[in-house]
């Protein structure tokens, strides 16, 4: 399969400008301690609220947003707010999931309750969930107001399947058969559905045809579900200075991660024995390099890049039936390729 | 003043069932764990899910909007859905409000985090906001999505202030000199703005006119801010089997509220001495009935009382320049005489 569209980095760089501009414009008038700690999840600035070289992330979703737009010949301009609303939702979900999951390191800075407290830092996530609905809501043109409805609602469930998916992470945390089918329900919800959410929210500003809408969500959906494989691929071995994950976060932190699922449920009985035993006992820690190598005799790790591919492969099916231009098809197809298949 | 409208028992009975059906068409096909989190905060299930006999609130937001909204001769069908999207982001800020105040009672039942734990009442939480957002976007009619969205851009607006004014309260209590004007500006944001909100989503579904959404919000922020004073008061003069609250609770937790404020700076300097070192010493339990002595000597209960008279006039005096129905002005100003002068 050839890609003569832009390579994923050259993507990534498209509408940085412009989604950076329409992220700051939501923070315009808005001096509170809150927005600080906002600003501060953004990389924008440091704990005492000084302005940082900011540490910009991929900003997939955004992306992904304009993208889909672009590549259905609709109004890029009129989609910035949402692909913005989309990045703050995302960042709100972070700054949460960093208290409920006790995780004091995001990015190779302190998370945000590390630095002011769980207490506040809830308060500052419900804030940063408030500026992504105002974000939305600004999108579209001033004399159709169906537009920015339909994407608030895009949003909006698309959270709620994130708040669903949370809840199956965690609840997994207490359970010792969790599947590959359970699994893959969780990551549906927790990171799939707000990525579909993106590409959907592209559509709203590109004709809103029902179909269409549906058609890129579900690939989005793949693509998320590659994304999330690969980023638990990544935690185990990835290279730690191109991730920010330290290599033996996930492990060490007993995650049921697909590599880890997948050993638990396919690997030789001796090994699914000594790997219940090892996340069970929370006495002593995880012997990382022992996991590694029984997940890799599991073939836990051929497995998860097979299923990256498959999401890849896919992603690429759905999107093959929306009418695309032909640039925006092959940059849509780059960046799931990326996805699937990325080292950082 | 003479008030022949109802009498506020019968106001809240007004459109009790309507906003019920509505809060529960909002969980139609919802069957996750979160949701039975979310029914249990809205009293309709036990923990474990189990159907209750609902201990019902006042539900004095939603009552609120629609009675706003039939004073001004609108559409209370097609407000409904926005009703019932103002209890329920009432309802997440509790949600979350409990976790950040560590509060492990409310209404003599345990909070959502006291039965499944912090991490989870947040992921809760979050979930209703969700929800809060969907109802509003479902209200309106469908040929016109200009007062879904402007709805649901007050909801959230109402909501960004809300989050601003609980950063206020949860910062207080790290301050020694907090003010009465710190005070009266923190309970503007954190109650004042949603009941403001409230009144003004009933205006969007009448006639949806700048000026008097402008007006029925201002006149529902000097309600909720009568509503928030007398609170306090019944915090430490209130029955403890009509409110649901120990008479003990706020002076025991050293809540900093307004008859706390009020003596704290216009006490006599022993007794603002005393009371500075009551709050400070957290190795000792306050003595209630000192401090009920010391604040009534102070004068800070008479000043509560009299404070929320001041904002009960006020309120009927913004009120007196819309162009409300004779029925519906009456209503109004009973609500705001009862928010004033309510024992429970």
């Amino acid at each position: 399969m050839t890609t003569s569209a832009a390579p994923p980095a050259e993507l990534f760089e498209r509408y940085r400008d412009d989604v950076d501009a329409a992220l700051r414009a939501v923070f315009d008038g808005l001096d509170s301690p809150l927005a600080t700690m906002a600003r501060y999840q953004l990389g924008w600035v440091d704990a005492d609220g000084n302005p940082v070289q900011a540490n910009r992330g991929k900003a997939l979703r955004p992306t992904l947003c304009l993208l889909t737009c672009e590549a259905l010949g609709g109004d890029v301009e009129a989609a910035l707010p949402a692909a913005a609303g989309v990045e703050l939702l995302h960042n709100f979900s972070l700054v949460h999931d960093d208290v409920m999951d006790n995780d004091r390191l995001r990015r190779h800075r302190p998370t945000v309750w590390a630095v002011w407290g769980q207490a506040k830092a809830i308060d500052a996530g419900d804030f940063m969930h408030v500026l992504a609905t105002l974000s939305v809501l600004r999108a579209g043109t001033p004399d159709d107001a169906s537009a920015a409805r339909d994407a608030v609602e895009v949003l909006t469930v698309g959270c709620r399947r994130m708040t669903e998916g949370q809840y199956l992470d965690m609840a997994y945390e207490d359970e010792d058969a969790v599947t590959v089918d359970d699994y893959l329900r969780m990551i549906d919800l927790k990171t799939a559905a707000l990525i579909g959410t993106s590409m959907e929210l592209g559509a709203v500003f590109a004709g809103n045809d029902p179909a269409v809408r549906a058609a890129v969500r579900d690939a989005g959906r793949a693509l998320g579900a590659a994304f999330q494989i690969r980023d638990d691929f990544l935690g185990i071995w990835g290279d730690p200075d191109a991730t920010g994950k330290s290599v033996e976060s996930d492990i060490q932190k007993r995650k049921k991660t697909l590599p880890i699922v997948h050993a638990m449920t396919e690997g030789a009985p001796a090994d699914r024995d000594r790997l219940q035993a090892a996340l069970a006992n929370l006495d002593v820690p995880p012997d990382t390099a022992e996991i590694v190598a029984l997940l890799e005799r599991s073939g836990s790790r051929a497995y998860a890049e097979s299923l990256a591919e498959e999401y890849h492969a896919q992603t690429r099916a759905l999107l093959s039936d929306v009418p695309l231009s032909a640039w925006g098809g092959e940059a849509l197809g780059a960046l799931a390729a990326f996805t699937a298949r990325r080292t950082v």
